[in-house]
């Protein structure tokens, strides 16, 4: 990200003024487009508010952008575009489409952390740099550089790869297929894109857990889906609720994250297990288990796969290396009757053509090599270790405010706090203190609830950055 | 893909009928869903039909499978689904959903070319391995093994590779801009996909080429878009052909691909260039330039980009690496002002998360690396040599049976055959004598076309390809 140099002999605003005049001529910011407020422009270049004015009173001066009290600065179409030459109306285009944007708290979350990298991380859902394996992916890369044919993978995703999941499979997950009902995918989150766009139609009901990562994603909305809940308590959710919602809503299909749920953290329990699937193949009713967590299990025992117990073939499985070894990869999978399968790769190709050989490459590879398990031992290690850190810092900053079931395996922690504190307000003063974690409405729940993700953020940070998030809490108590 | 062991004690339907036995155990195929008829598993396991019918009846004395006279053989219920239990119907999920499949002629291809990787292939839109860069990325991979944090990445792609590809828009493309105007994409498609399910609703009208490869793509039905046709002929698009379209049904978009155009190869001319550029910015209205071929000009000369022509800011402009270094990579990009750039980043970090880390840095290298010129020269010679061995081929089997137009670049042949055949029925013939092409109908166009593509097949396969296709059409004329 540009930012004008201090040793420069022009002035600051100077300089901010030419890299303005700069872009608007390359066409990011077209004529009639808005500028970003002189707020936000501060806090990218790293100037004062009033440097930023200085630039835009210049840009002015010279006929490039107009402002109007109340509706912003805009590049002005006189100078840029020659009558009678209009440019498309892009703002126009940009809120347009039937895929929604993501919601606003996660929009926000994004750009605190773009703009400023020293944020304390309590919201990605991802590894730290020390949890995933990056050595061992570099040594493998190192030595089997990819020297085969680049061209078009097959549809359902290179076949090593998927011939390694049949293995992994079958040893971590108890799930017998083969390498033909395996779709390979961008992380589990292109598994749930294609199911909702290709399976499902518009005005189909679904049940997702309450509350559920589900109701983060826009794309259930986009697709134009009724959502209906399936509350959750600490051993997960009820199965017979399902019926319930099926004789009420005729859903046409459930959505579970039944190992270390996100955000709660709780665990299906086994009876429930059973009886869940009792009912979803009584009623003949499809059931998505996104398993991203259960090798986290700090027990190091994982908790049965639902597609493990499956007979009447209910269960389309998700898998991914997002949470167990890094994210970066894309590298997800789905099991799944081949005609689904078939029909989600044809779908695929058509919305992008595949996943790039080469990760597919690196994470067949890794495995099934000798790095797999002993990776897999030290994260739950270091997961552990960063959970208790987590609750340790909570208990000293914030003991008899908070509410919370420790999970026993995952990277996410729920919080109920006491004190009651609209979401948005809690959010900014959060990232006023330096720390960015999740409103609890983001997830669908009731205002008052916080989802602490602890495997982005660094140990030595845990401590800091629950005595920021406490800070903010107390001050808003005040 | 599985076969039968010839050399096994087991007969080779025994083997057939465990290997089913276990795949339906598995869930690949539920209860009540239907198998592959006998002829293509005979096809698949290359054995007689009759061997595919005795593993049949030997499943069906088990009470594993039932066939009915008429509706085909599907895995038994009573045996796998113990009432009361029902498996979701998973054959209607799969022909449900917005999200519409391919069209028949490709798939047919894609099905052809899986089962029998003998078949000259003039179909895919691809490079052949000894034209791809293999060694050189094989190279760079061996050095610069990825030691980077895995994590995820910026929503609109990695900053080195969009730093990297604005030196090379500048430099190939005659495109001023700056990383934070580009997004990196998984190729052309991914762009398409985003900007028909982004920018556009449910209704809009659009213009495309006729014929065009965008005829092909049903994601622009499953958008609900309306497509209007502009002919284009061997210079291209007629300018005033947007004006009309414009006038009657209010098109909100243009897509175009003006350089050696998939599927005719035709170039679109400088002046009517510059005509149309003023039209589309007389009327406000949007273009998308689709350019993956531009720097295949065998002159190597590569035609103007309409980007760099662009005072408006009306263009949205396409690039990718799968037609110039290696499809297999992944990667493309788009340019775009920062707003639109930042909506279809943000839906895609809903779809599928980004890209993966590992291709985005080999392609930033490559670009980079003093390999990437020499390559592109050398591609040029080869394709046009290609391109020349085609036509020697053509006149030698088929003089006087077909009509067409030399393309100056690209990868693409457009053939028009003056025997009237329909294309359903020369596809399969040709596909009988060895050989695979797209027939003219896949892109809107009226039957009696061919698309032959040039790159994907070897040079030594080249006469031989056009020889089986001649033959084939041969007889169905006699």
């Amino acid at each position: 990200m540009w930012k004008p140099d201090r040793n420069s002999k022009k002035t600051l605003y100077e300089q901010i003024a030419d890299y303005l005049e700069q872009r608007i001529s390359y066409g990011e910011f077209p004529p009639g487009s808005l500028l970003p407020p002189e707020r936000k422009l501060a806090e990218q270049f790293d100037v004062n508010r009033s440097t930023v004015i200085s630039a835009f009173a210049e840009l002015r001066s010279m006929g490039i952008i107009e402002s109007r009290i109340g509706s912003g600065t805009r590049v002005s179409t006189s100078k840029w575009g020659a009558t009678p030459k209009h440019t498309p109306n892009w703002s126009r285009f940009a809120e347009g489409g039937s895929f929604l944007p993501n919601l606003p708290f996660l929009r926000r979350i994004r750009e605190a952390l773009t703009h400023n990298p020293t944020l304390i991380d309590f919201a990605s859902g991802e590894l730290s740099a020390d949890l995933a394996p990056t050595n061992e992916i570099a040594v493998l890369m190192g030595k089997n550089a990819y020297t085969s044919y680049l061209g078009y993978v097959n549809p359902q995703g290179a076949t090593p790869l998927r011939e390694a999941l049949v293995d992994y499979l079958n040893n971590y997950r108890g799930i017998r297929t083969t390498e033909s009902s395996i779709l390979i995918t961008s992380g589990s989150q292109q598994s749930l894109f294609l199911i909702t766009q290709c399976l499902l139609s518009p005005g189909d009901a679904v049940a997702i857990e309450d509350p559920s990562y589900c109701y983060s994603l826009p794309m259930f909305q986009s697709a134009g889906l009724r959502l209906f809940r399936l509350p959750v308590d600490k051993h997960g959710v009820q199965p017979e609720d399902i019926r319930t919602l099926y004789k009420k809503h005729r859903i046409k299909m459930v959505f579970l994250n039944p190992n270390y749920q996100n955000p709660t953290g709780a665990l299906l329990s086994e009876e429930r297990r059973k009886r869940l699937l009792d009912i979803i193949s009584e009623l003949g009713l499809p059931v998505v288990e996104d398993d991203p967590y259960s090798l986290t299990s700090y027990d190091g025992i994982p908790p049965l796969s639902l597609k493990s117990m499956d007979t009447t073939g209910s269960v389309l499985y998700i898998g991914s290396f997002s949470k167990i070894a890094a994210s970066g990869l894309r590298i997800g999978w789905m099991v799944a009757p081949r005609s689904i399968v078939e029909r989600l790769a044809d779908a695929r190709q058509q919305m992008d053509f595949g996943l790039s050989i080469i990760p597919q490459q690196v994470a067949g590879q890794f495995l099934q090599s000798d790095y797999f398990g002993p990776h897999l031992e030290r994260l739950r290690i270091q997961l552990q270790f960063k959970r208790d850190l987590l609750i340790e810092s909570l208990e000293k900053e914030l003991s008899g405010l908070i509410e919370y079931v420790v999970p026993a395996g995952g990277i996410h922690f729920w919080c109920k706090l006491i004190p009651s504190i609209p979401d948005g307000i809690l959010l900014e003063e959060s990232i006023k203190k330096g720390i960015v974690m999740v409103p609890g409405s983001v997830y669908g729940s009731d205002s008052g609830y916080v989802r602490f993700t602890f495997a982005r953020a660094k140990s030595e940070e845990i401590a800091l950055g629950i005595s920021r998030f406490a800070e903010a809490l107390r001050g808003l108590i005040e």
